[in-house]
């Protein structure tokens, strides 16, 4: 088996995606990217290690006229010839995107979003997959970074997300590129398939931020460091595991606790967040001690309603409406925004 | 006054430096950054808003000949003509630096800072400041970005830690304008004051991976995002508060704990540390629950050694020369590395 499909299959264990009975969305541009995960695919199915209903999606922005319709074409041929089903929307016209406020780029990729999740609706699909490599992780990275979105940005594109479509259908959002694939290793394995890819010439158009790091950034660090794409796409996952850490202690921590979210958390990190609830509650933590923690913990998993821990200082903590709320002395402090 | 020295002075009183009665190195090299700091602090002299004994500590790397000569007299000369003490040290011979291992940027670091603290300890001085600037910030985080060197360098200089010289005299280490000078700022500065500074022309050698940095790569940045110094700066600072954060968690746990290392945390973490360390060691946290959290806690605060506390199915935590260790029913499982 060529090394490529190797290495989709041994992420698509990694990733637990189903191997059989369900319907799988591919979105496929034209590009070398999600060309080459669309004939990976298809030798996966042809091996009898996939039995998988793959649907390929393609949206045609219409945003570069005739070459917007020759990508459609493009992979509408490939996805019959590799015996996939294809769908395809065409954006009604190029102003639609254009007139709506905010960039060009992130109004195309709603739009597009939004056809896969009508798609994903209509065929009660369980997974839709994208073919973002490490080179996007990489781009997203620097983008995010230039632009200083700090630690939450420059976690980058996530591997695996469970999304939901307007609908509420549940679906889970899969990059199975992401993490091992470079782009040149996906235009080479279309080349060695001997078959073609398009080329958006959007890419090339200086005028867009990502284009400047691609072309030109990205080649700069490459000379100090020529593993530069798989040391941006590494550090970025680095980063999203440590905002991951770090979100539980200060996402959570709001002015009444929501009982639900505390109880998936850790015992441990569990009082981490009571801590900085408490001490933002009450300005500090003294006289606190665990037993003060243990007790609201107790209160936190015991299935009466109404119950109160006193604190120190006539201070409690009480459990209503499946949130814990802190009183300061006699006075409930929250009251005000009830 | 100024609004430089303005800003110094607040930073200053941010950063809880002292006013008066002690002494204060200040390393300089002749460029603006250091040069800028040095006017700001005699001003801040003149005008009475610090009552300190500065000294002007320069080491001639001697890795430019003449060139290296003429920064160790204009350091002099300027110190001279701001009524400073000034110390001076000359590198031997520039193959001794060149001669060992590792590259030529760290041991010229090394020497110099051997130096900074020889005339600390030589004074007794409290503080060691150095003119570092949100540039050399950027062009740090750039560099280790490029690298690859994860979270921790990503954080970055630090503006204030506390270090020990070799004969284990403490000092600060201070980076007043870390935080809120530009070096145009300081090259400004240093103009208004019509103060000249040296230039170091090892500054834009492009064999230098940070010169690479600060002379194509920052200004390619620079045309997406104008304040791209500000913004790597902060994303910098960022990330240095969540390494620090996570740092904890990571770091302090290795095969046997370190107890006074322990005792530095809070109860809090101390728990979520001795809860890594039994899971990594056991390789579960099946059966441990919080009493036995607080009788190793008990057992790490009891001045008694050689006590032990008794973990499920014959698993038992020790304490011995100023460390705890677990032992697998009976057998003492770190016994191999002894």
């Amino acid at each position: 088996m060529n090394k490529f499909v190797r290495n989709l299959l041994t992420e698509w264990r990694k990733l637990n995606l189903p191997f059989s009975d369900e319907t799988i969305i591919v979105a496929v541009s034209g590009g070398a990217d999600s060309v080459s995960l669309l004939i990976a695919l298809h030798e996966l199915k042809r091996r009898k290690k996939l039995d998988l209903n793959f649907i390929v999606a393609h949206f045609n922005h219409n945003l570069r006229g005739v070459e917007s319709e020759k990508d459609a074409e493009f992979v509408k041929d490939l996805a019959e010839k590799l015996n996939f089903e294809f769908v395809l929307k065409v954006q009604d016209s190029k102003s639609k995107i254009q007139d709506q406020s905010g960039n060009l780029e992130q109004n195309a990729r709603n739009a597009r979003y939004e056809f896969l999740e009508e798609v994903i609706e209509k065929n009660n699909a369980s997974v839709l997959l994208t073919a973002h490599t490490q080179n996007d992780q990489a781009e997203t990275f620097l983008f995010n970074l230039i632009r200083g979105s700090g630690l939450d940005g420059l976690s980058g594109i996530k591997i695996k997300q469970r999304r939901k479509t307007k609908k509420k259908q549940e679906f889970w959002l899969v990059r199975p590129l992401l993490h091992w694939a470079k782009r040149q290793d996906t235009e080479n394995f279309c080349l060695e398939n001997k078959i073609e890819f398009r080329h958006d010439a959007m890419n090339d158009d200086l005028k867009y931020s990502r284009v400047k790091i691609r072309k030109e950034i990205i080649p700069l660090l490459k000379k100090i460091n020529p593993k530069i794409i798989e040391t941006l796409s590494a550090t970025s996952l680095q980063l999203s595991e440590a905002a991951n850490e770090l979100k539980i202690s200060t996402d959570l921590i709001t002015e009444k606790l929501d009982l639900s979210r505390l109880k998936t958390l850790s015992k441990l990190m569990r009082i981490q967040v009571l801590r900085s609830w408490l001490k933002e509650s009450r300005g500090h933590l003294k006289q606190l001690d665990l037993k003060h923690f243990e007790a609201i913990e107790y209160l936190i998993f015991s299935k009466k309603s109404g119950r109160i821990i006193e604190l120190p200082d006539g201070e409690k903590v009480l459990k209503k409406d499946g949130k814990l709320f802190f009183e300061k002395s006699g006075v409930e402090k929250t009251s005000a925004d009830n």
